[in-house]
């Protein structure tokens, strides 16, 4: 139940109303390595790492601007949720990775292990503060009434104050990232932000035709939640020295987690959690955002198009979207839709090259873990 | 009177009210240069250069999110007005520098000089894009009621575009940047950034003993204005490979110009244009802002700080605060001021290396005319 709150944000815990998974290869893989140790908290591996990095983006905000002092709250009630998500990922990765050979950069710095291990908390924790950003920035956009169980930053003190937190943490992150002097990285970062505001805008200006298709959905998904994934495991990689196959391997993982992450949080948005009896917050819809269940239900019932055009300007167009969905198969498509991209992620992580150190085993295994939390909601 | 509009932004045109400048440099090396050549407008020495660069922004806001085409608008209002002299001061910069050497980089890239030119060229173009991004943020910040002219695009569409065009620019810009693949300037203009936030930060929140204090005011203007200025003159140079000495001149001149330019704007605030009869818009002291008349004028008249303190709230004792603006020198000092931090600009460009080459003598002289009009607004 805690870890559920980690992964899933405000939407706090999970459960199945009903199951549509066949052929599921974490399973495979979670039965192969069970010999070496027993299913673990994927967390727990780097439990330790993450609270320093939590700690140390609390007390930046606080000690820099203490006028942000309230920003923080909400920043930090995003991290005891969704917000350390992405940080445990990358910490993750960084450790499953083939042990890197010592290496000399172009501008002839040698770079130690040690030395490693601190870039790549440097990304786990740039990765947090664009993503916080981006939150701090979508309440302004979207005026949301509530986020992150507190009533949005907004609508407590006003969009000053959200829009600024939002950008002091961008540039922090900026020059966080220019002091690991690697372009590609500074590059990679730069696209998540740039993608970040694509996603958003694709979101607020869809055309009748846009809202009806599943590939504008899944275009906004990636761009929306899971290049952040897909390009800082990409950068963890690069900056480890791994070749260019690896680090393929390490965006392919983070895009498809980041996919399947989104899908069971649209999920969600209709069916909520345990804790709330099965009503969804509904939020989605209710800000006018086609999301994939809605997708799917159009496709079975092609009439909803023409309530999903009216743009639920009104109770009774929701509550009739709402009929067409939970009658059609649409939910259980998108929970396996997110199993889709969830092998595929877990794929990744397989072909990975083979590795004899426990820690890495470990590692992975922890990956495949947390995808499958992730997807099932089991503890 | 053209020229006045791209420098002086929204305020459009500038007069003297009175005149007390004593001891100005600029007109030593006015007489000193003036044998080489006329004095010209310094603009034309770089507009072709200019007009590609805001038509180049233009084309990617527009071409890229066609909806965030309305922010464009304002974008480049800005651009006719404020906007295109920092672009205009980094071309120049570019010119007045001692001509580099061919050079290898650190990756063992060979740099030729059309490259450094493309390269000078990114700067002034993401320099644009910061600021114009700062200002669209600072719309949402100030909930201004107009700015460019044409009510604040936040006021014609909402805070949400607002937050997305600056976004959206930043995000660019860092893209951009990263390009560059010099970690050096990246970091320089990351710092804009956070400054750019600390600026608005120490504005929003000032206790009564800050908003007393000119050093206070001066650290803020410093972070708000000058900081961009200041670094991304630096970023020219270092891009040029020149020495750590012409790097901190090129830092100086941004800088002096910089804290010049937000002085005569806190005074335009308050004097208004030719064309509105001398009467300012009152922005500043209408949304609380403390800016340097009013602390010189405290300077004058203690009892004024009392007035200062409650925070201009009613009518009245915005009334009684101009009366003693009005009664002192404060204006005047504030003109004395921004010569004096003009003068400093003058001779940062005066203590770089000599050279015979004609086009860098012009471009030496074009901004120190440049300083001139900003202070004085002759034409």
């Amino acid at each position: 139940m805690t870890y559920l709150k980690s992964v899933l944000g405000c939407r706090e815990t999970y459960f199945w109303h009903s199951h549509g998974f066949h052929d599921f290869r974490y399973q495979a893989y979670q039965d192969r390595t069970s010999a070496i140790e027993e299913p673990l908290d994927p967390f727990s591996l780097v439990s330790e790492e993450l609270s320093v990095i939590v700690n140390r983006l609390k007390l930046m905000v606080v000690t820099e601007v203490p006028k942000l002092a309230l920003a923080t709250e909400c920043f930090f009630r995003m991290g005891a949720q969704g917000k350390s998500f992405r940080a445990a990922v990358l910490l993750l990765m960084s450790k499953a990775l083939p042990m890197p050979l010592p290496q000399i950069t172009a501008d002839g710095v040698f770079i130690c292990l040690k030395e490693l291990d601190a870039r790549h908390k440097c990304i786990a924790e740039t990765a947090e503060m664009i993503y916080v950003a981006g939150r701090l920035h979508d309440n302004v956009l979207d005026d949301a009434e509530t986020n992150c169980g507190m009533g949005s930053l907004n609508t407590v003190m006003g969009n000053k104050l959200s829009v600024l937190a939002g950008d002091f943490l961008l540039s922090r992150a900026f020059v966080a990232l220019a002091n690991l002097k690697n372009t590609e990285v500074i590059s990679l970062l730069a696209i998540v932000v740039e993608h970040l505001v694509s996603g958003e805008t694709m979101q607020m200006t869809t055309s009748s035709e846009q809202r009806g298709s599943m590939e504008y959905y899944l275009q906004k998904t990636f761009y929306k939640t899971a290049s952040l994934f897909a390009n800082s495991c990409k950068a963890i990689a690069f900056l480890a020295g791994q070749t260019a196959e690896v680090e393929l391997l390490a965006y392919n993982y983070g895009r498809n987690l980041g996919m399947a992450y989104q899908l069971i949080d649209d999920v969600l948005d209709f069916t909520g959690s345990s804790s709330s009896f099965g009503k969804g917050s509904l939020s989605d819809i209710n800000k006018n955002i086609v999301t994939a269940p809605i997708l799917f239900a159009m496709e079975e019932y092609p009439q909803l198009r023409e309530v999903v055009d009216r743009g639920f300007g009104n109770r009774s167009d929701v509550e009739l979207a709402l009929d067409y969905l939970h009658k059609s198969r649409a939910l259980d498509r998108t929970r396996e839709l997110a199993a889709e991209y969830a092998d595929e992620a877990v794929k990744a992580i397989e072909a990975l090259p083979q590795s004899d150190d426990e820690d890495v085993i470990k590692s992975r295994r922890a990956l495949v873990n947390l995808t499958r939390r992730v997807i099932t909601g089991t503890k």
